[in-house]
């Protein structure tokens, strides 16, 4: 799994929530391979609070001593800077970057690399990238939280995997015969109660076609449709008047 | 702007720090409108530092008593949600909704909510909304960080907005009359150093051209490969061969 051969790093972290957040965020993403180099004096307490249940990435990390042994392994090495700059002006996005990260991913390791929270990356530390990435932000505040920077290449990495499937709608869209049949449902029942009067019907109908045909209606919503119409034809015959007929008058359609 | 008419919905927020993170995560992205619903005892000191340089979002927010009232103004309520039911199957990715979100800013409110910390929103929250948001993530651990959360839509809508304009290289792509003198200067000097022999050049020269022509090639890069060239040219004619001369023979072109 390409997933797997994507290697985030942190140089010099300064936060232990900061770290915690990362691999939050790389569990979120399916990414478990954290490398930090050369952490400060981290309050790990604070990094295992904003793990949250992704203890295992935090428990799992390499630290090494430098970023060049830290990528030692790796093919391809993205640098994230918010910087511009003479050596920074062949950035591009983490979506333009995304499927090159996974396409090399696929038979070699990739490391993606974030700065002090500082400072970012030095000219030193992009001098071993072979990419350099920047997210898209204002001009006026360009410096992301590290954490959120490290959640937004993740995100785009999974996204671009394809990994995901997004929940599927269990009720299929409604046929048009179903829907019809809804419709003439209504038209008595807005006939039945007195919200119409017969030579107003079709023009409304077409207020109500336009309301109810604006996104997708499924089997189920059109069954729920049906059973309201149904049920209000059925009170409108058997409720005495007294109890529903006082504010008849004023919900009458007067299209 | 758009953007400014996107407001950004926090139910019942437990943790300062999550507060600050959303504004310095709203402010990277442009957006400036915070509204906190029922906020518990939150730690202003957290809130602030994690707000970094977005204190004005933190100090401008709004306080609500309830879900209601902070989105009463909005045409679009969408809600965030990571967990899955009969009432979220209909569920769209950011990146779906990040063009309505910025479609019906453009004349009216939108607004996006997020949920408690420990929850989530409930299905009595979820009914306020008009479009549910489910960000793509692993299936193993789909519970986002709120602020994290927070950023991933507010990304989506700001790439979806146009406003962000990449570094642009400076120098131009090398025109192939430009590169073909590079290329017949390399051969000169490849010989003029004796890294090849006459008999192999149009061989070795083809191991170059596929070097450097994977990428894109600048002018300014191929004025500094030139420059390389001349100046090796250069030394293999003015430095005493003593020199340089002992690694030589293992440098030499066996193709």
């Amino acid at each position: 799994m390409s997933l797997d051969n994507i290697r985030i790093v942190m140089v010099q972290p300064l936060y232990g929530g900061n770290v915690g957040s990362v691999c939050r965020a790389m569990a979120n993403m399916g990414l478990s391979d954290l490398a930090l180099v050369n952490p400060q004096r981290l309050n790990m307490d604070d990094a295992r609070m904003m793990a949250c249940h992704a203890a295992s990435v935090l428990d799992d990390r390499s630290e090494c001593a430098s970023l060049a042994e830290a990528v030692a392994e790796c093919g391809v090495v993205m640098g994230a800077t918010a910087r511009t700059g003479l050596y920074r002006q062949h950035a591009k996005t983490p979506r333009e970057w995304a499927h090159k990260a996974l396409e090399v991913a696929e038979a070699g390791r990739v490391a993606i690399v974030f700065g002090r929270e500082d400072n970012g990356l030095t000219n030193e530390d992009l001098a071993l990238c072979t990419q350099i990435i920047q997210i898209p932000t204002t001009e006026e505040f360009s410096s992301l939280n590290v954490a959120q920077a490290v959640m937004v290449c993740c995100y785009e990495i999974f996204v671009a995997s394809g990994s995901y499937e997004g929940p599927e709608e269990k009720s299929e869209e409604a046929p048009s015969g179903l829907r019809e049949r809804m419709f003439g449902l209504w038209r008595d029942t807005l006939l039945d109660i007195g919200f119409m009067k017969d030579d107003k019907a079709e023009h409304m109908m077409l207020g109500l076609r336009r309301i109810l045909s604006r996104g997708t209606l499924t089997v189920d919503d059109v069954k729920i449709l049906m059973g309201i119409a149904r049920q209000a034809s059925w009170a409108a015959r058997n409720v005495p008047v007294g109890d529903a007929g006082e504010v008849k008058a004023e919900n009458v359609c007067q299209a």
